[in-house]
Parts: structure tokens; C-alpha cells; sequence
């Protein structure tokens, strides 16, 4: 049992210390991981490809409290999510997209307790919070099932041709999956045409090259160098398949 | 129960984990949550009213451990003060001066205990963690009763009127509370005059508002925008009250 | 006992948090600490100086789970040492060859446990942790007795005259121990000579100098001030030891 967390909060700042005192107080002794705190900043679509890539390495039982929430106030409802033994728990605005469309077995719910205090702009702290404590101590969902398909969103591709994270590297991760392409694909990018490598230590220093990742997306880098900068890359920026 | 820390050390670096390793030795099993590693840089005065807005979301019984400490290694007493049920631990040097003032019930105490090694640069892991961590076991404090008034700053207002934070998606934070504002106050930044809005959906993209955040703190902000980037605001810099 | 964390992973993105999550599952309820997230870069010699001053601070029993390793997925070993109680794990590049040769006893071993799934660029969450997990349990080295010393670096210095870390506060962590250094050493770098403070509050605002840190490293500083941006330092700036 484990709680993960997948916000656009950065680690900075009071947010994600205070959803984990929340957590510590209503599920006491249940660890806390902080997954992503930088997932894409206010971009439910680009987030939704990377936490699908990264939600299924955990092990079956573990709550994903996930806030990525531009829309924190307005209309969007709260969403639970059983995906294949994890529960995920976050804005229904296409976050929980691919995780939900690549799973074996999916149950849903809309989030129906309401809080004594809920502010207009931390949901996360108010209401996702609690919510994921009450899973993480085996208590059933806070919601009922969601029949409709409101929270879907059917238009999103099943990868996403676009950088979806940049890491402390400068590694480019895509919102595709290496799984889907074929052995020697390669990828186009700023300009460039990158060859697929195993790993970073089958390159000469310097050169560029596409590789799957220790989660399974495909991502561009530079051996001892940082692709962010030298080819121009950012979250959004496009990707084309070559064959 | 439950550490809060409270610091300007950023979370990268030694700092925080040795601080931590200090706590979970001589307090195990005690949650350590990280509220604000990123206070404002060797500012007490600013980092008060921060501290002041935020704690008091806390449960009583909470430990802050806070470090905001230019005058290290110099004559500045260490602290510790009960208010409505929680414990402060740092500084003698304003830091707490808000939250004092603001509480209903209040006793405090200087440091007279003295470690083994105390280090003349970091005082928050030789000094302030040991005393933080005894008083989260329920030991009594290790200092002995202040009387005099020497630890105050009677001069700082009761809220400032500057930015004190700035988030990591560029919203600022002022020191003002937002309820002792008249509805219809606006707020001038940086030769803007700004309205208040109840939250972030109810304006159009790229307007700028101020609004009362999560913890009651007026707080300036661009709905799908970075307030600090298009207004030019950083912390310390001046807020003025419209009426 | 304790897990701490030396990697220069960035506390940013999934890195950490899926080694915590390693951790947490294997090791339950072991408490694990963010010694440094921001090793130099892909630099295993200037983060041995770092590592060696900042290991010997913690409690015998301590594992160090090490990760700054460029050559992930070559030939490079995996090691495990044991150095005066503590246990240290990660990549055989040099990273533990100031810890090992300043320490009164070691043991080392070469990591002969395969894991079930081995990523070719993050032997951190596949290799590394599941060994400092099992260490931390009190089970014995998932490694064979190295006898031969291919690992060992016996061309580095025993001190590092280059800047090894810069803090949030801008300041200059050297790889020079401070005791091998006479009282009244000058260091000189980026063109100035800077004499030795006790601490901060000894010298008026603005000036540069160096000091023995909190874990006993030459480091310097500027009063109110960043060293980093006032003097020109970064990570593998020289200095030089004036007489």
C-alpha cells in the first residue's frame, strides 16, 4: 500500500506538504511518493501520456492522488478511477484518459462527499486529499459510478506525437510509446532525424538518438549533452514518425 | 502529531535531509512534512506573515521546525513558542513575531539547552531539529521562560503590504490577509490596479485579479498567465490598498 | 537506521520518487532521507569529495543509496562497500573512492544479484535500490568479496581544489577538507585571495571569504550576498591554496 503523487504543483512551496499532512493524518503509516511534481503545468493532455507510461510500473494497490487542474473551481467534477487494481483519484478533465483506455478492467466514480471547508482553489488539499486517504485505508470510493462517458475524451490519439516532459537530464520524453514502433523507426524532431540506440553508452559523446526509456516512452537525448537545449526542445513541442 | 519545516534552504542540498535525519533519529515514527523550503532568503520579516497564514491551517500538537536565520552564529537567541496549542521552534528574530501576536494563548521560551557540537553555520541541525524533536515525544521544552519582550518586532505592521511569495506558477502572494479587506477592495501592483475575483474560472485567459488564496492570504494572479512575469512582481516588492 | 539518498537525479521527475518506492516496498517502514538530489551532474569525482565530507556525519548503520553514474547500462561494476559500519551502494566509478580510502575499516563487494527486469538506463530503481533495501533489512551483500582494486581511483587527489557544490544561497563548497588546511590559509579563486572567517556574522556585509562549513568543508561565501554570481563560481571551478 502506497499513496503516489502526480501534480504540476512543484516541490517548492507550501501544496504538496500540505496534501501530505492531510495524508499522514488519515492514513497514518501509509508511505507518500512524490511521482511528478512537475508534471506539465496546467496541460491535463500532455500529463494524461505520462501517467500512463508511469502508473502501471507500481504495484497493484497503489493510490495515485493526481492534480493537474486548470480548471480547479470551475465546472469539472472529481473523478475516482479503478484501473486495473490502482486507484487514481483527480480532476475529470482527461488526466485519467489513457490510463482508463489502456486498462484491463475500469470502474469509475464521481466524487460525491464534499468537505466542512472547501476552498475554491486547493481541491487538492480539500477534496482529492481526503479522498485518497479513505482508499489508502481500504474504505470504498467516495462516489458513485459513473455511467456516462462525460469524462472521457475519445478525440485524444492513443500517443501523442509531442514532448511531454523534460528532466533534470535534459532528456525530451515523448507521449509515445516505444512498444508501438517498429525496431527502426526513427524519429524527427526540431529539424533533426534521430536514429533509435539502445542506451546512452552505445553513443559517441555528443551525438543525438532516440531510445525506450526505463518506462517505455520514447525519448530523445544527447549522450553527455542535454537535448533540451541543443535541438530546441520543450514540453509541446512536436514529434514526427519516420519509417 | 506532526514536524512541519519551515525554511529558506531550498529542497535541493544537504540541509532539509540532514535536518530530517536528525528528526526521524530522535523522533521516530513522527511524520516530517515539508511546508516551505523556499521562504523568502534570509528575509524573517517577510517569511512571518507567511508563516502566520499557514500555520494556523495546521491540527494542534503540530511541531514547526523553522529556519529562516541570517543572523547564524551571532547573538540572536534561539526560541521556542507555544501558540493555540502548536510549537515554534528557530530564530529569535521576528519570525514568529505574527504568529504570536495573532494568538489567543501564547507562552515562550529561550533555548538554554546546548548540543554536544553545535556548528557556527547550521544551528537549524545541531540546534533547533534536537529541540524540535524532543518537544514532538512530548518532552517538555528546553529552554526556560521569557519575560522580557527582547524576541519581538512590536514596529512590523499587523500586514504587510508586499509581496512575500511567489509560486511555481507565478502567483504572488502578499502579506495581507484578505479578510481584513473590504469586498470591494483593489489592490495596486507594479502601476496596475487590480479587482478582486471569487477565483481563477471566473475571469477570461490573461486577466490579472487578486484573490484570497487557500490560506486567506491576498493573492495576485493571471488566469492561464504568470502574475511575477507579466506584472513584474517578485518578493518585496510593494502593494498598495485601493479603496 | 536510515536510507540516504546521493544521486544527482534532481528531486524533480519520477526518478526519486520510484527509487523511494523500491525503498518503501522492500524496506518497510525504514525511514529515507534526500541527502543530495543535486550531485554534480554526471561527475562521480567532484560528487566523491561531496559524498565523503557529508557520510561520515550519519549514524553508523546508514546505507547510502548513490546514483551519479554516466555510464549506466556499460561495463562499469556494481558496489557495494562497507566503510566504519555504514554501507554504501551504487556504480563502481570512483563514486565511493574518497569514502573508502579515508575510512578505518571497508569491506567491498561487486553486486552479483541480477533483478528480474533490468532497465538499461536506471539501474538506480532496478539495481541499487532493491540492494539497499536488503541491507537496510539487516541482510547480508548481494555482492562477492572484491578482492582486486579495478575500482579504485588511486590517481585523484586526496583533496579536490575545485568547487564541488554550490548551495540555494549561492554559496561555494570546495573539495578541500578544512583540517588538512593551516589556520591562516588563503584560498584564492576567480582571480581574488580570500581570507578565512569563523562564521557569517563576522564579517560585514558584502565581503567575500571562506570558512570550515557545518561537514568541515573549505566553502566560500559572501555576507549577504552569493558568492556563485559575485565571484564567477560554478561546480569544477578551480581554486588554488595560497600561503
Amino acid at each position: 500500500m502506497m499513496i503516489a503523487l502526480f501534480t504540476d504543483f512543484g516541490l517548492h512551496g507550501p501544496y504538496t506538504g500540505q496534501m501530505k499532512a492531510v495524508l499522514h493524518q488519515m492514513a497514518p503509516g501509509v508511505p507518500v511518493i512524490d511521482l511528478f511534481a512537475d508534471a506539465p503545468t496546467g496541460n491535463p493532455r500532455a500529463s494524461a501520456y505520462l501517467l500512463a507510461a508511469y502508473g502501471t510500473w507500481f504495484a497493484a494497490g497503489t493510490v495515485f492522488l493526481c492534480v493537474v487542474d486548470p480548471g480547479v473551481g470551475g465546472a469539472r467534477p472529481g473523478i475516482i478511477l479503478k484501473a486495473d487494481g490502482c486507484w487514481y483519484v483527480g480532476p475529470g478533465n482527461g488526466l485519467f484518459e489513457l490510463v482508463e483506455r489502456r486498462a484491463g478492467s475500469t470502474r469509475s466514480f464521481e466524487i460525491d462527499w464534499k468537505p466542512e471547508r472547501l476552498s475554491a482553489s486547493f481541491h487538492g488539499r480539500d477534496l482529492f486529499a481526503p479522498v485518497a486517504a479513505t482508499l489508502a485505508r481500504g474504505d470504498p470510493p467516495r462516489g458513485r459510478p459513473l455511467s456516462g462517458k462525460t469524462h472521457r475524451r475519445a478525440d485524444w490519439p492513443d500517443d501523442l506525437c509531442e514532448i511531454v516532459y523534460v528532466d533534470h537530464f535534459g532528456n525530451a520524453m515523448t507521449g509515445l510509446r516505444a512498444s508501438v514502433l517498429a525496431q527502426n523507426t526513427r524519429l524527427a524532431a526540431a529539424g533533426r532525424v534521430l536514429d533509435r540506440a539502445g542506451t546512452f553508452s552505445d553513443r559517441p559523446a555528443g551525438s543525438a538518438f532516440w531510445y525506450e526509456n526505463a518506462n517505455g516512452l520514447a525519448e530523445i537525448a544527447v549522450n553527455q549533452g542535454r537535448a533540451d537545449r541543443e535541438l530546441g526542445l520543450a514540453i509541446g513541442s512536436p514529434i514526427e514518425i519516420v519509417r
